[in-house]
């Protein structure tokens, strides 16, 4: 018998159909002996016509009361579950976060996860009962509703699953599992069945949309079992666990690809100390996020910077560069839309030499050049030319034999 | 300075411009320097489509699922108001029923109240905020959320003013006050300034469906002053008091029409003790509703028993009732789907003999026959064939003034 905790998102739950469905896998498993703690989303589309609502009132609406009317969302699915499961003779109780003590601080909209009531839950457990929780929501100190911000209902049931100490936290999805990289640009991409923590992390921030980094990181913190698997179609999903837990670590795990950003480019700097953060302060300020960073002195003493940021804030943030570059007495700005990032994750990298000169001469062979470099333990990153992208993706998936049972 | 607490139904925050609507009216008795407690029902159309979806799914649903289910609707507007009030620029703060502590019993769907938290909402009016409350919901002794049943946010509101000794509880409707009759009927009809819980209570049971008789028992029995008005017309609306705060009570407060009952008579039954027993007894194992009851001695010594049920039971009654009539030897069973019960309501007739024979006197001055007739302490009413519906309105309407201000 396992105590397992299964979350599923909003197109899951979509309709009464797929709540059914939802509901004969958990009388299944119920059946089958183990204990189950359901954590649900809203109705899909129903957090945006709640939000819809709020806006046409008030906007931005105010923190506090935007929680109290999103919540309401999961609410009402957690309801629908419960019958849904005593309509298939399953004893079931839903709780709204307030209900199971979900305590969060106060940050209204963006809450965080405090603590959370385990005794309750393990009580109905023992008794037999499916818990179904809705997910993405909490209580403050002072009784007030939160929501957890964006991923928050992967992160309920990451946190009830490392509160109860459940075997598995499992985080149904549309899709069945993580793969070596995107199906439809390899169609041999193959799923894979154990992945690290760190890799998803990189595969997460990479643009493998599976799972929000927020819910993996907690997964890693509190050492809960993760895996993946599709609620529309039967399999076993990918795990994703501590590399101890890995078999046989595989030297890369995926190829990812991220076509969200853009570049941008000061040529001639004078090349002195704080060139760096006087271009990048005012882009912090601004609010705008920067991924990749490289620096590079010329033979001349002048020193070019290149940075990359999410391409919605491409505009925003060549007219803050422009700025600094006259500043700065640089020679030139220059900005790129049309370019993409392609990167190889793999925690064998560690212990292997050389993954970097084989997917450069990979890249090469293609005639494919490479405008920017970054690496870090467990990755290798390179901005191409946006006409490359598909290309690059199946030349590093072949290099490194991902297709292939490792 | 007042404090009051005003009860919005759901045709009145139906939409968001009408949500607006109600924020400005608060804003208006705010500034007025009024401290305020706003109770609401969900959005028009809102509780209908969670429990079709709740239907479904599970039919009939579970009690306790169905009420964390429904109490969604009134969560999304007392967010949406509070919202809309700060847009006003009016400090608000919205409470769910678990939030205020609206402790009922754990009768889920037709929950009582047992007690509110009212230092949280007195020290909110306190800070100068107006506090907006979910109505129709509460939380039991064990923190499972239940709904009030029918009527739920009038009874919150009159809970509300109770608990807060509140200076008046205002229900808004779609009505601006309670008539001396249905003013389709009779055009000249008039708005009472104020009538008695008793004469409300007889109005409601009567078919004048403003207020459901629930919430003006809970109004008198803890002597919370109503204000029935409009929330999309100004005026004073009505008044609904002890008889001891009438200036001077009018004789006759109104008129009332009811066309939802049938009428079932058991002709020549043998008239020994136990008739109405053996007759009313399987009627109400069948959980139908009897509501007048005339029973005559002929002149033979048999009996002849009358009574009235809904029209919506009145194919059961009957079936019911002639097996009864077979079992008791009764000579024959006649049923009437087309009749009406109109009634004269008024506090006046205590101290004021003859309204009964001024009433059927005038009834038969235009040739009307008395099918049954039926008295309380506060009311006569008589069933009469339906055609005679309108005109016997209008001459009972006319023969006691209640066009003329008292």
């Amino acid at each position: 018998m396992s105590l397992i905790v299964q979350k599923y998102g909003g197109t899951s739950v979509g309709t009464v159909e797929r709540l059914q469905t939802v509901a004969q896998r958990v009388a299944r498993e119920h059946r089958a002996g183990h204990q189950l703690v359901v954590v649900l989303s809203a109705m899909s589309g129903e957090t945006d016509r709640l939000l819809g609502l709020a806006r046409a009132i008030q906007n931005p609406p105010s923190a506090r009361e935007l929680d109290v009317v999103l919540a309401t969302g999961e609410q009402v699915t957690i309801g629908l579950l419960a019958m849904a499961l005593e309509a298939e003779g399953v004893p079931a109780v839903s709780y709204t976060g307030a209900q199971v003590s979900i305590l969060s601080d106060s940050a209204f909209n963006k809450a965080r996860i405090l603590a959370i009531d385990a005794d309750k839950v393990r009580a109905d457990l023992a008794r037999g009962r499916v818990v179904v929780v809705a997910g993405f929501q909490g209580i403050d100190a002072h009784g007030n509703i939160t929501t957890l911000g964006r991923g928050g209902s992967d992160i309920t049931g990451v946190a009830m699953a490392a509160a109860l100490q459940a075997d598995e936290c499992q985080i149904y999805t549309d899709v069945d599992g993580v793969y070596t990289t995107d199906p439809r640009i390899v169609p041999e991409a193959r799923r894979l069945e154990r992945i690290t923590y760190e890799e998803m992390l990189e595969m997460a921030s990479l643009g493998a949309k599976v799972l929000q980094s927020r819910s993996v990181e907690f997964a890693s913190k509190y050492k809960v079992t993760l895996r993946v698997l599709s609620s529309f179609k039967e399999g076993p999903g990918t795990l994703i666990t501590t590399e101890e837990n890995m078999m046989e670590a595989a030297l890369i795990s995926g190829v990812t690809l991220n076509r969200d950003e853009a570049k941008l480019t000061v040529l001639g700097v004078p090349d002195r100390p704080g060139i760096a953060s006087s271009i990048l302060g005012p882009i912090a300020d601004a609010n705008i996020e920067v991924d990749m960073i490289v620096q590079n002195v010329s033979a001349d003493g002048s020193a070019d910077f290149t940075f990359t940021v999410h391409r919605n804030d491409y505009d925003k943030a060549l007219a803050i560069v422009q700025t600094c570059a006259a500043t700065l007495a640089a020679r030139a700005v220059l900005g790129d839309r049309k370019i993409v990032k392609v990167s190889v994750v793999g925690v064998g990298m560690r212990s292997h030499a050389g993954i970097a000169s084989r997917a450069f001469r990979a890249l090469a062979s293609e005639g494919i050049n490479i405008q920017m470099i970054s690496t870090s333990e467990i990755k290798i990153s390179v901005v191409l030319e946006d006409k490359y992208a598909e290309l690059a993706v199946r030349v590093l998936h072949s290099e490194f034999k991902l297709a292939e049972d490792p």
